[in-house]
């Protein structure tokens, strides 16, 4: 009999969330542990595990299970490792796929990073399904990117590929989380739209509602807030973000020309203030051969249930050894 | 009996070289037509494959020929066309594969554009040979690029993937072919070299070999040819091209994250001039991730005979209808 559910685990630096998860994508049951309670990562996984099998019991035991699917910070699908991940109580590389198949009753585990992780579930049950060339672009603290070529997730030969956030879009630009100046990142993310705020109430004076705010502790959804009362400046911060990311889109296309590029994460909760000008520096931008060829999406992904959907629609994959 | 050979014809603004190729890379019989006299395609086609056919017949015949690989401007893969290419006289979409096929013996055809012939000569009988992920950068009048995935070239949806010339490396930088501004194109290409030669030696008052040359017909080998000669602005004209190529490339890795790069075309011949800037500007440019795993490597195809090696490779795929 065809083992009908799969188990997704989404790690973050706070909460670990999981569920178990039916074909159509519909969690039917799940469960979360604290991330950073646990120094040793065996300890971890032992708490991982027992919620896996407490959630294993109620959809009817280990025989019901195809496979368990893992989104984390740095993961490496090849290799079913996590490396030097920032936000992570545990240093070095931890084979932790192989944990936790261990402690799981030895069910396949698969591991990638959290953006590819989000790029297979929109294609597994969100806006592309039936898709075999999209890339997805997560808009949150920082800027994950998961690529699709001809049906098949990008990792490159050793397991990292897909790191668009840290393409150059700005010479001596700002610094990157990463050390370098002027990644996309720095511009294009939750945290980015935030220091664009900062600099542009530091160098001008026009009015904003934004003023009100101390301007050391102004995030998106301020910036988001006060664009929707109609606050001018905040409209220009998204434009600005906006056209930066449209630009950076058009290069993706040059790389791999893409069916859509579909966004995903907290920014797109701005909805047009950030698509528009996507959109715009897009048509304004792109090369005459790919002009009106790549749509512009936003994910069909729940934002609460995106992560262990994500993570979820890995464990399909059995990978053959 | 398994078909020994293919035909590889590569179709140039000035001529279209073409030949018969074994599966080992050796050319047994080469020819070539003149492209631009023939003002109607049918004309042209019946030229070529007159040609074709008497190769043909030196190896024994229509059974002994597996397929016909075409590298062609603008060359679509999926649809067998080439499309608005600027330097060919036949103007709209013309179906090239479909008309050369039918005036030989119906031997199945496919056609890309010139830089993927070059990728998939490079990965058959060059030096990617055995590596599945890969980008070959083709450094000629202009910058074409072919991108491997997982041991398959990257089409895209459309079949126009891999426009790396074209992708923004400065704003506001210098207008492109393409009409847009600061693509690495005009930067890292014959052209884009001989470009910053004009704009060094114009905007900058310090001795030169090249002041003895019209500055208007400077070209890339002038300036490699005052370069070896230890001419100081030369070599920094060299590192200023290598500089710009070698950061877009770690742009390239964060996408696809290859096992190598490989440079080919004519200001390879340049040697280190232009080969340490690029590994230098890799080195301290790539993202931490990354850095030191990717391999820059100089093409294994011999020059005279690459384009038509290029294109031949593709006459091995037969595509399935």
């Amino acid at each position: 009999m065809e083992k009908p559910y799969v188990i997704g685990a989404d790690i973050g630096g706070t909460n670990t969330v999981f569920g178990v998860v039916d074909a159509r994508g519909n969690i039917l049951h799940n469960s979360k542990i604290e991330t950073g309670i646990y120094e040793d990562v065996n300890d971890y996984v032992t708490a991982l595990t027992d919620g896996f099998k407490e959630l294993i019991e109620k959809v009817g035991g280990q025989d019901k299970i195809k496979g368990i699917g893992v989104g984390a910070p740095n993961g490496n699908y090849f290799s079913g490792c996590i490396e030097f991940a920032p936000n992570l109580p545990w240093k070095g590389k931890i084979h932790l796929a192989q944990l936790i198949s261990e402690k799981t009753y030895n069910i396949p585990v698969t591991l990638t990073n959290d953006a590819n992780a989000a790029a297979i579930g929109e294609m597994t049950y969100g806006a592309a399904r039936g898709m075999k060339d999209f890339i997805e672009i997560t808009l949150g603290t920082g800027l994950g990117s998961g690529i699709v070529i001809g049906g098949s997730m990008v990792y490159g030969h050793d397991g990292f590929a897909g790191e668009l956030g840290h393409v150059i879009v700005k010479e001596n630009g700002r610094i990157c989380g990463c050390g370098r100046p002027g990644c996309l990142e720095a511009y294009a993310s939750a945290t980015g739209l935030a220091r664009t705020a900062k600099e542009m109430l530091m160098s001008r004076t026009d009015e904003s509602l934004l003023r009100s705010l101390n301007v050391e502790n102004i995030t998106s959804k301020d910036v988001s807030e006060a664009a929707e009362k109609g606050d001018a400046l905040s409209i220009e911060i998204f434009e600005y973000t906006g056209n930066i990311l449209g630009k950076a889109l058009c290069d993706f296309v040059a790389f791999s020309s893409p069916e859509a590029i579909i966004l995903f994460g907290g920014l797109t909760k701005a909805g047009d203030l950030i698509f528009k000008p996507v959109q715009r520096a897009m048509d304004e931008n792109m090369l005459t051969v790919f002009k009106g060829k790549t749509k512009l999406l936003v994910s069909q992904l729940k934002e609460s249930d995106a992560a262990v959907l994500g993570a979820s629609a890995l464990g399909w994959e059995v990978k053959e050894n």
